[in-house]
């Protein structure tokens, strides 16, 4: 399978795909295609370039990658999978601490190191790039530069370490998401490595509310919590339409094939203006998953 | 009074200041601070150095400012107002369009531009900044710079307006909310202009659900809904302890002081792990502020 990732060799992406792959899929002829930004892994599976692709969705410090919960929504597409990387950002340069003037990354990894980079280089330029590794990859221009990469992009690009793990929080880890074109979704689903049956499965769904109905939010709330089921997050961005007017991704616990699951998207999809189902797929960090 | 706005001369903060200040504050010598990022401004009002500070919370294309969410849990700050200002990107340089090699601009601006970027400049470096402002100041140093900022900052820094209206939806919004100090967060309001009686309010407070509680989340909304009070946003950010925990911000119509809004205020505290109150204020885009 031809599998998109984002970022260069030693990204934090091509690590999620890795540890996804090991777990769930059978062949070992599988292709990794490196992207230069979210949105390009978005238009490789589009294009029929991949059939999978590994985007990140979530930071445990710096939050939502709106990027990609905007093209969840936009692209006709499936979450078929999730993974979770630990993230160990490192200051990789040529040259040495007291020399760097240019700081890049991609905007998670400035954010995600902000407190770092204001008391440690408060003069420095920050640089956007698409991702981490390719910051890695710029770094090697000039002694002056700096990436916030991970340490595997150092040993890449042959980068020192200058100092390692200047995330603003010990721990720090990131949830990638899995997906596939819509029309191809069942086909891949059947051909990967079946999941233990005890492995619990979550649902991914985007909801967006009519405006002139308040307390439109509880009444889905309600669907859920009637029938027990657990809702692991909620997440708002905007609809783009007007400022105050937003689309809400749920995830919760259970499977669609599931009667329970089945019955409350009925019934939660005659109550509001959009619903968008992105997928059933196995949880992770559950009681399953550690043994 | 001294006001703490992000970015220099032009920016759409100080565009915010100026249209609260019109509307809110009856003294006619206010003094602008200009603060370089977001953290400044709150570090700015801790230290005393300001009494009042502007700051933008949330856009109507790229979504919540996750600095600003963050520093309004961390600090003790109250929110007394907001405002919400047009934002009108531009692409502003001293050189020609053709020879643009680096775009830069507040990450907000990067991502608000992000399909005109990928379609004009596939090939440019994006460098950040504290703010759109600070962006169009370095852009006067070469002209293979270009910056996304306001149409103000053009005549403030000399600088051509290449292309106008450059933002990827026709219509871009920016709530930004005025802060103060939790200590003299009640002599400020008293010294402002008093508000039409007419006027509703809207309250913000941030919850921490016990995670052992589901449906927590559910149970609140419920107490919103049995009294009929108007949701207008929520909003997670992530809780920095583990991934997959949030807290919740959370606007709704009402006033503190109003007896219906402090029962259920009271009644959401007994059963939630953290409650911050940030404020009730004067709220926009009501029937009341088209007058």
């Amino acid at each position: 399978m031809r599998i998109g990732v984002l970022g260069l060799k030693g990204s934090y992406s091509e690590k999620a795909a890795k540890q996804w792959i090991t777990k769930n899929v059978l062949e070992n002829d599988n292709i990794l295609e490196h992207c230069s930004d979210i949105q390009d892994v978005f238009t490789l599976l589009e294009n029929k370039q991949c059939d999978i692709g590994v985007v990140p969705l979530e930071n445990s410090i710096e939050g939502s990658v709106g990027i990609t919960l905007d093209l969840l929504l936009e692209k006709d597409v499936n979450i078929i999978g999730e993974t979770i990387v630990t993230i160990e950002h490192c200051l990789l340069s040529r040259g040495k601490k007291e020399d760097i003037k240019v700081v890049l990354s991609h905007p998670q990894g400035l954010g995600q190191c902000r407190n770092f980079l204001k008391k440690t280089f408060p003069l420095a330029e920050l640089r956007t790039t698409g991702s981490t590794s390719h910051a890695a990859k710029l770094a090697t221009e000039f002694e002056e530069m700096a990436a916030i990469a991970s340490p595997e992009t150092a040993d890449v690009y042959k980068l020192d370490i200058l100092m390692p793990n200047i995330q603003d929080r010990k721990h720090n880890h990131t949830r990638f998401v899995i997906i596939t074109r819509s029309e191809t979704t069942e086909d891949i689903i059947r051909s990967l490595r079946p999941t233990d049956s005890c492995d619990p499965y979550k649902t991914s769904i985007i909801v967006y509310l009519d405006r002139d109905r308040p307390g439109a939010l509880y009444s889905i709330l309600g669907e859920f919590a009637k029938n027990n089921i657990n809702l692991t997050r909620i997440e708002s961005r905007p609809s783009k339409k007007v400022l105050g007017d937003y689309v809400f991704y749920i995830d919760f616990e259970g499977n669609i094939s599931d009667d329970i699951i089945k019955d409350a998207i009925y019934n939660i999809e005659s109550s509001v203006g959009m619903l968008k189902m992105l997928g059933s797929y196995p949880e992770l960090n559950s009681s399953c998953e550690s043994n």
